[in-house]
């Protein structure tokens, strides 16, 4: 790919070293002004350093882009995910694979004001990250140059990486000269960590790997009871107090870490084809899927619920591949977000060293008709004697099928 | 449908009021003879008093069966089942819908034995029960003649039922005479709660309504680690003493209910129509799927496992609305079980105070495999380079939708 | 169900011998006033002699509704449909089953404008057009009473209700008679025949009940070309002159009735459980359909393509099963549409004998894009090494469980 | 990839032109001993010619192996994928696509046998076959070295190729010098044609790209009138005459041909990311399909028909994209048999100018009962009131939602 030409290139920068020694690598192999992004997803670390350690390397104060993207991120990408109880695998709540789509889209769009003809990212060869980030990139900017710098460079093993550092003059904080133990990526939906001490899947994952929440055996001695108020699907308040999205999880985040919520230890197939072991803590998100499937237990329609449980591991698959910014996530989102017009309602939920337990549940638009379901016979639509032709019917041709086999006599 | 003419019917009778009513309304009914069949599927109550209860009401001793059908229903139900890792709604267990078919499937055996022409059960005309064991009914004699006295009789209230009891001396016990504030039914698999005192879903489940589980705050302190060993996706041992399928479910009940382990409170869309609401205690089976999810992702390769996971609605549905003798779950059924050759290992868990979690797994069979995950490269089957082909390639039909929304100026 | 009081009820009237029958039935069994609707949806009947045959049977001017829904028919329900390509069984293009819930959505509408209580329609109890019309009464009028009169009835045979309309002076077409030898359904998008001659499936269907087509063996001997315009997924011109829906497929009715196309004969499933054979005439649609496709096929992505695809005999499903008004298909239906924004082009097409041929198809939003597809290297997206990357990647899941095999000696 | 070093390597060779310059270009840039396998899967073709080929490029005789595959071809790979009623986006037979696994599989049992750690193929950098062969070579031996020609060599036009072919001997036939219109791909169930005169989409394919089939315009004008007999899912004879696999697809070639049956000018999405515009002969595959799904019409239950249904797009599209040899791939399959063992039976079309006719069917498993059927009311299974108690419950939960939006105004 060094053989391409490029001018200017977008990085999504972290200010971290690994980035801080891409930046250098890009203007040295490439020799292209580079443009730094640094956003705030809610990975819980300031972003001013990241200013400064761009200009330190040499970026001009107009290359030096800084945003809070943590209400656009929970607002536009997590809560329209979670109107689809998405889970990959059955577990795993996607929160690294959210987030890539976002970053994505904004250094594109950077791209497009500085005129750059290129955009770059951190993500390696192995992983599926550097899938999200291409095709989002790709999907929103055809022409655009992507550069893989962990996918083109010569740079394989960490001590050749502190080498190029060193040369080039970049800072290297005492802690990062090894080789770190595992890898962490963090934003406001969840915090994952991967790599080395947790090759191992048959070995527990160790303590000091888990950041975000309490070990459920350290957590509180007494349940902590919240209820959580949906608008037409989405989160807007809890305990009666209305908030923004960010602000929301935020707090879920909280009263999740507290209480020991949201941990997975997990075994996953990437989309690049081979199996990982990571470990998640999503604990806001942990407590908003229940809540919400919670919600809409009431406010759903048996036909909308099954259609949206039959075609969630597809919206989920697509999510975790890379492909938030494809016509078939954009389809499969509409039909998700037709059904969640009434999803509104309150639903209350008990936290408890570990665990979430929806214990209530009430809307101004519940299905849920206490009439039809006492076992009383009441003046209402339903009529037992219904059932024995809703049987009747229901079996004929399971009877039909029997009929032939005991022709067979079989 | 009384006026159908009925020789002899084979109910399935629990010893309890209800049945024992039943049996009685049978024949005086229908005037005809009463074949009665009680199994043992774990439901925690002896079996000799629904004899001596059946011979007190008349039932010839040549006409009681009685049956222990704990192994065949966790040996050919329950674990064909968790194959397929089903929940129907994406939370319940299916304990109730999948003890249905059995019972059925035996009762139709003792029909054909004894030469009786009608069948009959104790479920109600607004549930999925009378749905289930009918559907079964039919598929496997479909000219049998299905007695639903639920449907069928005028003892709509229970002061009515009462007075039915009374007036033909069938014992009943103090605590009967009262309507039950809620309805249980159980098995090796759950027990589960409705009706009464659960009709307000906004209203929390009462302490005194969980049989099956200690509350997660009177739990132990301390976590209880345990190892279950599978084999072809099938559970074979705990800790290494390998058991019986119902030796080994009621180990992992007992183990699941001291650490207060599978709770449910569900609002749930029954094939009948309506919402209704339910408490599920599925001790056992809450750690049973963790622990198959976590030998299955190391053990099945991503295109089975994502099948698996897309169908699973799709057959969660078949089990629940009662269509287990159905050739679609048998198609189902068939290309699970093709999936779960490798699903051989050892899978390690913490239970505690409610949760269960996977800390480790391994299998001889193991797909995962260290060597393409490291971040080294290696000298194995990855090459980054790989990757850019790969996301390439996936993005070409991204690209060209962009280019052509640019093209239209969108 | 005589048992319930009814005041004013609202038949679908086609003006025929059955539903004239109905009428004098409704009368005299609920004593209650009746109201005729009676639609044009291109049936190809006069609608005045049903106007004067209501007048002779007693219905006041002002209870007699007769209204042109050839439009809205086509608009809003065969195109939408078309845009899904939906065919049930693989084959069968619907053409019964989406007419229903119109009929059924305008009796409702004029039940709630002259204030009837219940609505009532000609179908049989054995087929699934009762079910089509009363999911859809109920769905727009939860509360409203439904008479099905072939379901209540004791005219039982083609003898009793000769007498019966003789007892009442219902005027009998001479060849009304008898039994006729096969039923017909018929609306601008098909006619349907089924029963009597038609029920041995093994017996092909005799010449004298076609109504629609030619027989190909007569049809021209040269081939009609033409051209169809769509914008947005749905027909908007032929050979250039734009129509409206109504009269396009009109035309197309007639192209494909001259060349013989569109005949199926057909064993299918009813969702009453037992299987039907019938023989359909769709011309146009038949056309429609593969002009459809041919223009997805430029436009359309192959994401948005097979999700379409993969869903397409679930939305046929529920419109065939009558769930049309279902939160379901509503969702499906947002989903399709959602695909249909650059469905716009046109597609040539040869019409023979029975054939229908896609020859040619062009639009300014084409995704097919020559550059990609010669197999000179261009200077484009697509560089043959890409797909190296992208084999091997897709490989690696699969080289893993080969790798497995080897190990154990498989 | 010429960086790799190779001791010998299997080459699907056809005999042509193109397979040679490969041949002779192995020899040269890898320096390796070349294997070459000629199979016989119905394309038409004399295989003796390229064994003497291959003598005249100086393979030795023990490694030239060719072999007659037509029946195997039929019997485990094209009905096997009949029994699913394959089609990929709805309409095209993948008559390409299932034909490649199994050449791959022939070169793998190669390749073991001769002790070779290579295998190369002829498909170009841009197609689908290219994965299809590689996919497969993968997934039966893990560790084999896959050579792409079309990939790596720098034959990057026709003048090079030939100036190639020129410098090392290799015979030219006269017609290839130049470029063909289009490039042709052939076995026992079609052939394809793709390329150069058939790029436009909007332009009709010329008469002269039809190799398999009579213009209907040019077919008899009498129909033919045909019967096929299926036994559990396979056709096994033709007008009662028993045949073997490949002798029956043969004849059904034969019938379609003359009567200008399976032509396909279709654009489709590839695996590789582009669209392609093809032309498909299948005459005989056209008349399998319609026949195998009338014998399914009457002998295969709703639940089975509608499950395949909708598990055929995805099962279509993994033989499509080359996964035939994935566990996916397998499971499908095993769900799809698994629904075969009563598809038994005898379908009559009539074959007319381009069009296939099912116009009866029978079967002695026949799920078809007449008894049903029949308006009269009957003695069995059906008793019309069931139906209303059917539409009941399946209305209840349409009316609830009804009944929300009244009560909202909406």
């Amino acid at each position: 790919m060094a053989d391409k030409r490029v001018n200017k290139v977008v990085l999504a920068y972290s200010g971290g070293l690994d980035t801080s020694i891409i930046l250098k690598w890009l203007q040295t192999t490439y020799g292209c002004e580079v443009v730094t992004f640094t956003a705030d997803l809610g990975q819980g670390e300031e972003l001013e350093p990241a200013r400064r350690k761009a200009e330190l390397l040499g970026i001009k104060p107009e290359n030096i882009f800084i945003e809070d993207l943590r209400d656009e991120f929970v607002r536009d990408y997590v809560f329209p995910m979670f109107r689809a109880n998405a889970q990959y695998e059955g577990l795993y709540l996607l929160g690294t694979s959210i987030a890539r789509p976002l970053i994505a889209k904004k250094q594109i769009e950077i791209a497009e004001k500085v005129g750059a003809d290129a955009v770059a990212h951190g993500a390696t060869g192995k992983g599926n990250d550097q899938v999200r980030f291409e095709l989002s990139y790709y999907a929103l900017k055809p022409d655009v140059t992507v550069i893989a710098p962990w996918r083109e460079w010569n740079l394989t093993s960490r001590t050749r990486l502190i080498e190029f550092a060193e040369q080039h003059q970049i800072p290297i904080a005492k802690d990062k000269r090894g080789e770190a133990p595992f890898s962490v990526d963090a934003n406001l939906l969840h915090a994952s960590s991967e790599g080395k001490v947790l090759e191992d899947p048959a070995a527990e994952v160790p303590d000091y790997v888990y950041s975000r929440t309490n070990d459920p055996e350290s957590a509180p001695d007494t349940p902590t009871v919240i209820s959580i108020a949906f608008e037409k699907g989405d989160p807007v308040a809890i305990d009666g107090q209305r908030m923004g999205p960010a602000a929301l999880l935020a707090k879920l985040n909280e009263l999740g870490r507290i209480n020991g919520i949201g941990r997975l230890d997990l075994v996953e197939n990437r989309f690049v084809g081979m199996k990982s072991r990571g470990m998640y803590e999503t604990p806001g998100g942990t407590i908003l899927l229940l809540a919400h499937r919670g919600i809409e237990s009431i406010t759903l329609d048996r036909g909308a619920a099954h259609l949206k449980d039959e075609l969630m591991p597809k919206y989920a698959e697509l999510i975790y591949n890379g492909f938030w910014f494809s016509p078939e996530r954009e389809m499969l989102q509409a039909l998700i977000d037709r059904s969640q017009e009434f999803v509104t309602g309150e639903v209350r939920l008990k936290l408890y060293k570990g665990g979430v337990y929806v214990i209530g549940r009430e809307s101004p638009y519940s299905l849920y008709d206490q009439e039809l379901v006492t076992f009383e016979e009441g003046a209402v639509a339903y009529d037992h004697r219904d059932a024995a032709g809703f049987i009747k019917l229901n079996a004929l041709r399971l009877r039909t099928l029997a009929q032939r086999k005991k022709k067979l006599g079989l």
